[in-house]
């Protein structure tokens, strides 16, 4: 029905049998917070027992979106007419109505693990928890987080190109983590267990702006010379973590001792909205310094600053295909990371619409 | 011809061979007013003799908009090569032209009355002045009205349920009129004379805030129980006049003598612009203190303020039923108001289109 | 290939195969300037030994906007991954990548005369730099010009329409250069040579304040009588060059001897970016005081407030047009020198597809 799927017949962007992060739990503390997944309008709260959950964003009553609500006795009222819908989107009561034969809203099913929100925006019967991929860092003391959220208007694959490719980094971030050898030291890529594997290393160079402040606050030197390594892993549907860091020189690069190395996970996780937009929730786990909030903050505040950079980059290159929509596009080397996480999602996206 | 009527052949969402307010004097004291109404470009303005005029917002010279002009000897000058035209659309003159053979602009059958300048978007030839819904209030000195305008992005009919079913003060007003009573009293809904009739009575409560500064307004006690009233009249084709007020508990409610009630019509006119938006012209009028110019200004304000509280429901409202087209709506016993008028709208539109 | 020519198949408004004003060399000194002309994304540059070169702002690796890159070594370097294309389009180097058997992006043949960089949007093999209107004023010692650009959303031929109809400037306006005489004095217009001109000529009137203020600059008493003339000169496809001025009354109008007179060319370069919208390079050539850059800069700014009036008149026109789609316009002898435009361009237009 295409009540249940409003994209179901049009060739699809992305698969939706699968996990995606939908929101952090600060997004929902105060209200229900209403956001556009994967084409499909959804509220998202926090109902009976603290417990997650996600509605479509549409009230069986009028159609008010119940995202303008707000959440009593653990379910999700409307705030227009005071229709209450408890998480599986069943009616729990309406001020003088019989509720008994009411329609219910249809229910997403949703997760909340490694400090996300997670849903599933295809079919609920087949949702499974354990097919979420797993986050060791998330779950250690020894390792500390922070992130932000950005709202991008491109293809959510234009910017599983951009991390799984860096070279990029040269041309936008010149001022933060760009550098030339990145330009110049060839990657390689391969598939290894469904992960997409791009990995650069380059030996005995300057660390770049960034990976000095780094440095320093591992309480290390930044003022040697260093081996810098770049490992990007995409996993489906559109988590991209990097693996990055750099070792004072001639230790081992990644693999040298802790007190030569300062090294983090660069952790993206995209969210399609629609076909030409995304939710980009970034951020970078690291295990060095854990408890220092300070360094946390710093890390964000400069994290953020250069993910802005490629802001306008990605938004200018959507509208300029769009400008341009019969054109084919290159495919080098640097591109391979990009193509071969294209060909997974487009294996996932031919299983779901033969089902 | 598609000239005459561009909707003709589209199913249409209002009916066009009646009359809706299409604006107030002070919008065409200093020019012409442009205002798209059932979708028609229309500009408004006071011609020869101070009589209102309407034609279509279209130079018949090279098509600029005649609501950029200016009136001179009671014609409406174009503003782009200077044009004359008179209140029936007729070229009157224009420098160093002959104008015997000049096409006209439409002009639409306009009247002032009642304080509002009225206009019939369809067949001229059958726009018949007694048609105007009579407005006793309008003319009575014991009266005294203040009211506003809004222009909202929602079909217009969303705001006649809005008004035809007040269980949403409860929850869009709870700060002003909204009180839990209002959601626990069942209503009746009838249709007398062609007029939809929502009714709900509620006894022995507390006055909400707005209610309480409007009995102090009349010059009665505040701090004692109420009873209240409700009754939601909708005439064609978007006409909802609301006989709203309270009295001192245990003297009859409604009918209670002048010294123990303070009451007021709200007064709605709800014209349409598009399918999806509207101009929603909204007031008071009151029969206690009418010479009170301060307290009409306090009424005013208060009341766009709570009518302001309604506008972000309404249009997203509206967007969301864009984002789910296919879903049908409950009509519960709360929504008959709303219902019975539409199914009256729907028969004019059908007589209208079988003409 | 509609790689090649976005817009073929479809009705164009626009000739292609002739010179357009693209920019002006300011607007390229610090960097590419991506520009749509005629329908197609443009990316304009300075490359070796200084010469202006356009290409379309489409990077053939990745689709990023060549215009968010930069000229190295007199290549255009894109700036997301760092392909870099000489002037022709062709790939000149990019990092760690063999780049012979890159696409070219196509390129738009370009030339730098008389203070403008002129594009070719059309068909390059048949690109001939004599085609570019001559401009005697550009290259002489003895006149002054200053100018502007506005970028302005309607079709560009309502633009023409309002350069070869000046009555216009009885009403709008009115408080500089209009003055009721103009609306009075008849028009001639003819076809000369491939160009149109459309003329008028007013005896022994008082000038407008514009006028005054040039009769002052040029040194000339403000306060007698003039004679005034507007001699209006389109040439394909959208130049509009205005031979205006007034003289002191009585010694020949235009003929008159240099002492008695104050005229200058009015300059018009009308570029079409899209149906709806074009680049309007606007300016005034002057042959006193040339070397005065002071009056420049007066002229300029009042000349630009006055065509900054006309911009609200025509995009409301253009959307009026679109508001009612299928009205004919009026064709009045004032409406000649438009009119004889079009059909100039209808016939360009006409060859061009027929070829």
């Amino acid at each position: 029905m295409s009540e249940i799927d409003p994209l179901r017949g049009m060739p699809r962007t992305f698969p939706i049998n699968t996990w995606y992060v939908a929101c952090t739990p600060d997004e929902i503390a105060e209200k229900p917070l209403g956001r556009r997944i994967c084409g499909q309008h959804m509220v998202i709260f926090r109902g009976a027992d603290n417990q997650v959950a996600v509605l479509e964003d549409f009230c069986p009553h009028r159609g008010a979106p119940l995202s303008l609500g707000f959440v009593k006795d653990g379910n999700l009222t409307c705030g227009y007419h005071g229709l209450a819908l408890d998480c599986q989107g069943h009616a729990a009561h309406m001020p003088g109505q019989r509720i008994d034969a009411f329609p219910a809203a249809r229910a997403f099913p949703a997760i909340e693990r490694y400090g996300f929100i997670w849903v599933w925006p295809g079919e609920a019967a087949i949702a499974d928890p354990a097919l979420i991929h797993p986050l060791d860092w998330a779950e250690s003391p020894d390792w500390a987080y922070g992130g932000g959220l950005f709202h991008i208007q491109c293809d959510y694959r234009l910017m599983i190109d951009n991390l799984m490719d860096l070279t990029h980094e040269t041309y936008v971030h010149a001022g933060s983590i760009g550098q030339k050898e990145i330009d110049e030291t060839p990657v390689e890529t391969a598939v290894i267990d469904g992960q997409v594997v791009t990995q650069r290393f380059m030996w005995d160079i300057d660390a770049p702006p960034f990976w000095r402040a780094a440095l320093r606050g591992a309480g290390l030197a930044d003022d040697v010379k260093v081996d810098r390594w770049q490992i990007c892993r995409f996993t489906a549907p559109s988590h991209v973590l990097i693996d990055v860091g750099v070792a004072h020189q001639g230790h081992g690069g990644r693999d040298a001792p802790a007190q030569y190395r300062a090294n983090s996970i660069v952790v993206d996780f995209i969210t399609p909205e629609t076909d030409t937009s995304h939710w980009y929730f970034w951020g970078m786990a690291r295990n060095f310094a854990p408890q220092d909030q300070a360094l946390t903050d710093r890390i964000r505040a400069g994290q953020g600053a250069i993910f802005t950079e490629d802001m306008d980059m990605l938004e200018l290159q959507q509208r300029n295909h769009l400008n341009f929509p019969q054109r084919r596009l290159m495919k080098l080397n640097i591109d391979g990371g990009g193509i071969r996480a294209r060909q997974i999602l487009d294996k996932m996206m031919a299983n779901e619409s033969s089902q």
